[in-house]
């Protein structure tokens, strides 16, 4: 019933062919002096902005007007400091990717002061913030009926909780970060089921509804006040490849522009970078576009085809 | 290489900045000494009650009939006392949003007692909701040619675990205890990707596969032995306004009525509210249904218009 | 405001009821002296072993070359036993569930030691698991355009979690592993979005874009370079059952064949065991197919017929 000891001693076999195949296989090993960013210290620093986003409604309890300078003071200055971390070390392996020299190279720039000067940045558009989330919050309620009050929103709305850490990561991608802002976003895509890449453009007054599902492109455009219900794509409608290199082309726009007050219902896809969906213009559930739709229309599925015949 | 501190002295500034925006978007945040309900709390009661639904499948191992009443006398105790706390607060706070009340203020009710009251009587539906978890989960089991057990259903079944955690929330939700419901089920919603309203009526023998994307609006009606796909919304279609405030109204049926045996397959959209689905009706993939359909009746996309070319 | 301790001897009648709920409601509680297989423990094993297909990139930060066979060495030997356990627990249990042996049983085998046989082929398997996910991982950088480099997609790629957890689970299921390799599934599922059923059979350099809502299901095949995007279903298209007991006939091939080179764009669902959709195909986002299509074809749905209307 016990251990078979002799069995065991396979493992150092195994070991070694793993050894092997961090030679072998470099692509998905990172063996190196040089620490990169860890998800999980991103994490961290994106459920601590919550606390100064929305203070009194997450983790911490029995903040007041007498303790919550204290309670932010304190936060932001730690902050300050891991997130000065994870950048420098998000820079430096970029910069160690595009050059190809090692963590020793003394050549290398000053990655902790860039870092810094972009984590003091960042953490100075925190009071801007605040105002778009407040306006998306608002938006959430004056588009739901289901939402009994703000609160109810900011404890548990998944499509705010998208929203907020998508503006946090845009705000950081917008200065030039590498691999956190999409460390963040895929956090709360996993959390949320709303997968929004940081580099999309997003106006005010914005409002996800049930969410799961739904993808927003890196490069789309998002006027004010714009609702999206669950599993709406906004993605790319083909990919070009570079005539000479057969490579992927990477910087262009393949993704629609949405205008002001416009709604798409649930499981709508709307695709290709030269798609303009007009101001107020309502796309129904489940439906598919591939071309622009001119302001103030409404698009439903023309009265579906469908077949009913008596259960057998 | 090291931290510039003098970059550092901006932090109290940036932190004047935010306690500005506590005064003057005051709706994001919530500054007092009358505590909040707390998700992390409300999360670690689901937690605690799964253990008493299921025991032996979750967390705590090596139950047998010889331990088993002492481990769920404790828990049943300690769950009293947490809930009840939890209740507490989110009476009070409702009560003070509808009367603009502080929290000082000596006149409000004794919102412990009211929350004591209310986790009795939920904690006391306990063994009726096991009877319906039992239920679903075999109905899970006569529903999924995959499921090789009634183990494996209840050890990872993400549908199963979306309707516990509905059950518990509309049993809370009839109580009138306000947030920690829609705490609960977007919890669940978070972790299963369906998105159940507490507000849903939903009979025994409930099954749901897959679940990535279904949503079930507030207030939908579902009768006994029901199977949804993933991707399946059962929703509302357009939302009345009043007529004098032009605010969303907020209470009336807007979501569908699905009779007993009904099949809904995978991303079929069911909206509206006078909307019923008929008893023993099997709703096919992708459709989209805005009326109501007879019992009896397969509804089923009329052959698709598909468009076959060479690829280049 | 006090808890009102006469209302709290209602606890021990509620105990009460549980447990004889537990006596007569048996199917969704274990309580019994052999522990199940748990979990929690199973998804720590999970995470450790994304440690060793990927060391520096996951939660243990600053491995080199220098010191890397330790760590790989020293968490083999931990996951030898802990996962030697795990298996043991899940292979009595489903032997006494085929036999209705209790645990004390002297005659049941000894589960430990062909438990230990089946990790150390489990462990044996993973240099070339680090083969495929290196395969899967190029895959990704060369289908996404928005994918700034291979660390990106290592990093935060929930198409790449779903498909290493589902490797590592394909292989449990070869060795004949009950329960375990669908809690594996299951919880990339809830983390992703991505349900992937452990007995798949999918080829190297698969990619899964956004990927919330995909369902592959048990008895699919796909081939070696195949791209889903978000939304996708391979599944079954009725479920046939046995004409003597009316139930469910769990082992047959219900789901589609994809071949090589193919690429199936956002929503679109593929059903059926004798659906083969042909090598170098593109299957356009939102088509339904329920029958084969030939290689080298690329199917869209037919000018969709919209409507189209001012706003009023």
């Amino acid at each position: 019933m016990a251990t078979d000891f002799r069995l065991k001693e396979q493992l150092p076999e195994i070991t070694d062919r793993l050894m092997d195949t961090y030679q072998a296989i470099g692509t998905i090993n990172h063996l190196g002096h040089c620490p990169l960013p860890s998800v999980e210290a991103v994490i961290d620093v994106v459920l601590d902005l919550n606390e100064i986003l929305f203070p009194g409604y997450r983790r911490r309890q029995s903040l007041h007007m007498g303790n919550v300078q204290y309670f932010v003071g304190d936060l932001l200055d730690s902050l300050h400091d891991r997130l000065t971390q994870q950048v420098a070390r998000a820079l430096r392996h970029a910069y160690r990717r595009k050059t190809g020299t090692t963590c020793d190279d003394a050549q290398t720039p000053d990655f902790e002061a860039v870092g810094q000067e972009k984590t003091l940045a960042f953490l100075s558009a925190l009071p801007r913030l605040r105002e778009l989330l407040a306006s998306d919050v608002q938006a959430a309620y004056d588009g739901d009926p289901a939402a009994g009050s703000l609160d109810e929103i900011i404890f548990c709305y998944p499509g705010l909780e998208a929203i907020t850490v998508y503006r946090l990561a845009h705000e950081l991608l917008q200065l030039d970060v590498p691999y956190i802002p999409r460390m963040m976003t895929e956090w709360a895509h996993r959390r949320t089921g709303v997968d929004i890449h940081p580099g999309a453009s997003i106006g005010p007054s914005f409002f996800i509804d049930h969410g799961t599902g739904v993808v927003i492109g890196a490069t789309c455009e998002i006027a004010r006040n714009v609702k999206l219900y669950q599993g709406v794509t906004l993605g790319a409608l083909s990919f070009p490849r570079d005539e000479d290199t057969g490579q992927l082309v990477r910087n262009q726009k393949r993704h629609p522009t949405i205008e002001e007050n416009v709604v798409v219902y649930a499981n709508a896809t709307i695709l290709g970078g030269d798609t303009t969906i007009g101001a107020n213009s309502v796309i129904g559930a489940s439906v598919s576009l591939t071309r622009s739709v001119p302001p103030n229309t409404v698009v439903t599925i023309e009265k579906p085809s469908l077949r009913f015949r008596e259960a057998s």
